[in-house]
């Protein structure tokens, strides 16, 4: 029977500003029996973000009159400005809350910012800048350790529009290729097919966050199985402006 | 290590109106070495459709003035009528494409409505009527012959706002809990968490897709190791009035 496997990896460190997560996912990867060609590795956004150093201590943040406005009365004043810093456009705002698109062009809660697991309450953590760039570096690192390419994705939680919840997606991709393309195949009563393009990338984030969810302690799995063959980056994932109905 | 595991069912016979589908599922599920406490039975929405005769010949279709023109000159009106029938509100709409919000809440490309993989050229696929009840059906019917109650998701190919590419969730659920709620659970480090409901049941269908895409042949997979342990339905998942900002 064809099988997908989502293996968690455990014991890493808490993590900070210029650790070598590439080495401690190698390490990490041996615990959990190697990986093997194919492979892809998920590593959660704020692991990466925090070895990068993409953390904002609020006490030195000083908040506009816009983001004052932003944060309402149950807002941090702070936290809006640096979402407004992270953000290229305010898509949607209803007081504290801000849907945002990223200067890499996702469109999400907060433009990334996450007050959550960050060192301290007054720390937020921010996505990396070139979250792309983020997982070619990982894998490279890993590469060189382990001698295997994995797929390497960072993922994060990300809303939708018009459904409850978040699930993971893909904000960075190396080693892989993110989207299935249908188009011009035919399934097996031959007609044409009406979905063409599969967001690999962002079903395997998603199967990813199931392991990574269970604890605050795996920042990180591998997904064996899947037929990813290629290369490209997220930004394939994010809607070409041609091509969205909902700008 | 923690560990989910998707295992693809295959060996299932082209399906048609009246099948028994969850005596289907529950063979193939022994093929597969048996169902276990815990697994989640994700099976793809065109299945269970099919099983319930929501098939309608195009011969069959009147298109009134405005399915011919939703249609536009690549379109085929018939279809469009067909959606129109399918659709509680049309959200968006660029000949021959139509965003629209079904009668089960769910917005998506089509109203779900799919021309592909149907018994002839001539023949479109509608959703369920009620794929909570689906799900429920098919999982008595499993648990009646195997002596195991699995959860039951059935998955459905959606796109998304501003991301390319279609992922698969959750459009009937059963015998499983479709959100986990973190509100007021606070995170490692000790504050209180960002993203507070995880979909779950979506994330399930997502990994499952990573299997169910690889044939037309696979039409359901068991996912192993995920606790969503519980009871609720893909209602859930949908957003509510109050609470979006996409209307």
């Amino acid at each position: 029977m064809p099988e997908v496997r989502v293996i968690g990896l455990e014991g890493l460190p808490e993590l900070g500003p210029g650790d070598d997560l590439g080495a401690l996912l190698a390490e990490a990867c041996a615990r959990a029996g190697g990986l093997e060609a194919g492979d892809v590795l998920v590593v959660a956004q704020k692991a990466v973000s925090k070895v990068e150093g993409r953390l904002v201590r609020l006490a030195d943040v000083e908040p506009s009159a816009r983001a004052v406005e932003l944060a309402g009365e149950e807002g941090d004043p702070r936290q809006l400005e640096v979402i407004l810093g992270e953000s290229a456009e305010v898509v949607r705002s209803r007081p504290p809350l801000v849907i945002a698109r990223t200067r890499h062009g996702f469109v999400c809660a907060s433009a990334g910012v996450d007050a959550s697991n960050a060192k301290g309450p007054e720390t937020v953590v921010l996505l990396p800048v070139d979250p792309d760039a983020s997982a070619r570096s990982l894998r490279e690192r890993v590469t060189e350790l382990t001698g295997v390419a994995p797929g390497v994705v960072v993922s994060d939680s990300f809303g939708r529009a018009w459904r409850q919840g978040t699930t993971d997606i893909a904000i960075g991709v190396a080693g892989l290729r993110p989207l299935r393309d249908l188009r011009g195949t035919r399934d097996s009563v031959g007609y044409e097919l009406r979905s063409t393009m599969i967001a690999d990338a962002d079903e395997i984030a998603g199967a990813a966050e199931l392991v990574l969810g269970k604890s605050a302690g795996i920042p990180a799995a591998i997904v064996r199985g899947v037929d990813v063959s290629g290369d490209g980056t997220a930004q394939e994932l994010v809607m070409p402006a041609d091509r969205d109905l909902f700008p």
